[in-house]
């Protein structure tokens, strides 16, 4: 029996409300206020298109903030074309990606890493609580020969942080895998489609998360936690902000009207937002968690690190949860 | 001299405001306010991600009705992202795109043709005002070599209504040109960045400008036109729709939260909404022409069917201009 | 410890003279006598290039004999560009074959089946002596999700007869992978870098090997039994005939002085070579299985069907043939 | 009229058999004896395969010692495959490629450098005798807009030495179209199909004709000027060579029986075969002009360096020519 994957804690769901809200997906919940306030606020007057706007023009400076460093910011309209702009600007036509077997962008985005990379492969990983460990990838790397023009070069790792199994990697494995890649010659990603939940839950800052741990280049997920349809490629290196500028637009990603993929972006960051929805969602799984270890019978499969929930119920709950909520398949 | 393309004729700006508008692009135009008024309204409670909410649910149904037959639509961010994906799906790694030496496509799209399509040619064709003539096209299959490994396969035609010169394709233009890129097995894409200014410049049905015309797939712009960020690629036939279906989520362009792209197109077409927008920016734009005929010197380089007025303008009024209102470059 | 496999028999290779032979890979081989005759018999005077020469406009027609139909033939030089063109005429971009996951396309062709799809990826099955088994196909395609857009699409099957284990497939285990495939929509591709040593093994004729089994397209190799670097894709179907005659030359496979690709492929078929040196290939394989049967300690790990002979040997055994014989590593 | 190319000048057409021959092509011509001789003469013994045998060992150093500076070198069976991996080694996917509009690469290589770039695109420069100056090649990079993301990226200059039209660029001429590209951040790619007959036309060293002239990556042909099958990439770069090393093997190119590949390069350079045979195919070429010169109504309609004649013939003697040989189309 598969677990369920409870995504319970949306952003805006009090704990009064629970039972009127389904667990199905973080991405099933309305943008939250702030962002669209901000969203119709600039919605006034003529801006200079493709990015050009006045609200663009705060848009690397207010990140490099964030980030502590000086930082190039694309806006994309999905987690998969983020993922796939990252791999791709790291990863040549004839490179592998060492990731997790279970990764989102193995099981689910459709081949987007072959698609932005012009043909590249991933090179799978297993691992407890679909994270990787530094032995595993040092075994990955060294069976599958770097260097041989029979295999393919060795180009980049994908760390998702959390996990697709809502775990997070503590900030000496991230370190660890970071030196085991770049020894090898090769860059790193971080997809971070809920990397604010992560965030928060380990007190780190953005700079420690991604820089400061190694990160070339990373996947900034905010459309879970709070915006409408605006992820971001981030990079630090600005090798690789060059080669993003062209594939960006070339995907079809650079928005016309970029001002309002912009506000999405900057009202993520102002007044904390982002922390602030990470921790109520968060805190949402944790109380869902808790309530179902007084079940019986009930197995929580990892532990619940933000705001993902995989439990394996009995009969009896399920059919009863399945009474008051949407529940996923 | 370059003519300067005067894209004047923003939705919402009535004949009073025209001074303190600029002349740069409609894409620096807001979100009018019934689009806007469609995305705040649809942003309550949860709904399932990736379309399967209740507003994606008649967005197929909504446009089958426009075009009055059954429609195929998928959602994206951007004109470069719509016609990547339209000519990539007609247009194998092997094959070659005939358009016009001017078009979009080819000038300033970053090469999303041959991304999308894997490795795809544009054979470039000329012609008056943007226009590709009939037998402009014939004369280029017949000197391309069809059949010829040592040339690329013949694909697609790809027409602009309105030209990237704002100038309209007659109905019997668009017949003639769609019969001999099917008599050749090629298929045939409709760049409609400004299609709804076209429809009305014409009076012609969405039908008879789409697949009574021998249109296979189109690029549907509506943000041009007054929304925020939401294109379609829309196709009638049902294979080219399950290629898209493929690649529209492999590159990154199935957003999570669906609704806002769905409610956007769907508003667009409530209380022809297209009709009322694409009439006033029409009408602008001959009220600009109009008004530029009556200055000395003045040379308008291109008919003026929809909203944009190319003028070679003298250097005393081009200053006046300049010191009244933003110009391009 | 990995078994040693001893491709011991080269075609020319008497039993008397083996130990003056090493068994690193029938690609270590020179070419056949009547195979390197025929090249320098066709030296003689000026013919059309690209394959407008006298030898070649016979090939399809003594290849449609050999296979009992009509039959469409590509030479190129090596297995993996056979390989990779053959799945790249049935794989999209956004494609998905599935195949062993010790299949040569998998292990050591460089990441040719993405490169020639464009971006197609490979979904492993597991299966003893490196076959996959009906059951596994299945399997594989269940838990794969037919036209789900966040999955890849379905598109080939990838056999590899015989396999990288030396181990043949029964006429009826190929028919049965072939109607699972060809029921999901999918097109079935033989990887035949040893097809003639298979073909002797089961008695079966060209035919019954290939489209008779469901075979749609194919690597017919001869390199590995006598020729130089003439493989050949071939196929049935015409509509994978004209895509491949577009790759082919786009890939740089379309020789100018096609002739010498052309008779190494027409001798091949002569008095049965193909025959004679499979014939004699396996037998010295199954020789020196006999022989190694005979040894202590020594355990063959894969049946033995073609000229190859995995064994795990004992130390002493081994040291002994490593002074007399060149081993692979 | 188009003109004749009367490509006549085989390397082993003695000036009292030209009667016999025709002038279709010097890819019609068959391999020379002493070319054939060495394939023969290597066909002994077993050698390891994929590179590791005794005559690819001493490949790389032969060629060093020809160019006068380390050399890498990778074996292909067509020039499209050369000028395609080559292209592809310094083209990222979103990059354009400058080249002369009637280029081999443009006009009859079938897509080969979208193919190998991954989806990169060629801007066309116009040019006598299809050369491109470097005013030309100046003015096409300023209005191409460097860096601007709209665009395709900057990234190789492809230059045919010769021509397509027979004509030899001088050293100086490479010299300033090498520093222009460079100065741009580009690399420079020779295609190099008949590159002895233009260095024995201008009396250059392989290294003044190549590196010392700025060029990057090079096709370097000799299929035309005597060998059965065997091109080769050359770079200097290591950092294009380690590129070069997977894409080859990717694509398929790199032969498993690699040694017939080796000794046809290797033997060219034996007694200056390269040279021997270009001059006598251009002192062939010659001759026919000498002779045509002669001719009332003969108009060459480009300077005749190497062993291609284009002629437009009065019709009386264009039949007279049909009777006794045959002509290209």
């Amino acid at each position: 029996m598969l677990p369920l994957n409870l995504v319970a804690a949306l952003p805006e769901m009090g704990g009064s409300k629970i039972a009127t809200y389904h667990f199905n997906s973080d991405n099933g919940a309305p943008v939250c206020e702030q962002v669209m306030n901000a969203l119709v606020n600039c919605n006034r007057g003529v801006e200079v298109a493709y990015g050009a706007d006045r609200f663009t023009a705060t848009l690397a400076e207010a990140y490099s903030n964030f980030f502590e460093r000086e930082t190039f910011i694309f806006p994309v309209p999905t987690g998969t074309a983020g993922n796939g702009l990252a791999l791709g600007a790291i990863t040549p036509p004839y490179g592998t990606i060492f990731c997790h077997e279970r990764a989102h962008i193995v099981t689910t985005e459709a081949g987007a890493p072959e698609f932005y990379s012009g043909g590249g492969r991933m090179t799978l990983l297993a691992g407890e609580h679909h994270k990787i460990s530094p032995a595993a990838l040092e075994c990955g790397l060294q069976s599958h020969g770097i260097g041989n023009v029979h295999h393919m070069a060795v180009s980049a790792l994908s760390i998702t942080q959390a996990t697709e199994a809502g775990v997070v990697y503590e900030m000496d494995e991230l370190g660890a895998l970071s030196a085991i890649a770049h020894n090898a010659g090769m860059k790193v990603h971080l997809d971070g489609a809920r990397l604010a939940n992560a965030m928060v839950h380990l007190g780190a800052t953005p700079a420690e998360m991604t820089w400061k741990a190694g990160v070339d280049v990373l996947t900034f997920g905010t459309i879970k936690n709070g915006t409408m349809n605006a992820e971001a490629v981030i990079t630090f290196d600005p090798e690789i902000a060059k080669i993003l500028s062209f594939m960006h637009k070339r995907a079809g990603h650079l928005c016309s009207k970029m001002r309002y993929m912009s506000v999405q972006l900057l009202s993520y960051l102002e007044d904390e937002l982002w922390r602030r929805n990470a921790l109520q969602a968060n805190g949402n799984a944790a109380r869902i968690a808790d309530a179902l270890r007084l079940c019986a019978g009930v197995e929580l499969v990892h532990p619940v690190h933000i705001n993902e929930v995989f439990a394996i119920l009995p009969p009896s709950l399920l059919q009863a949860l399945r009474d008051k909520v949407t529940l996923p398949l």
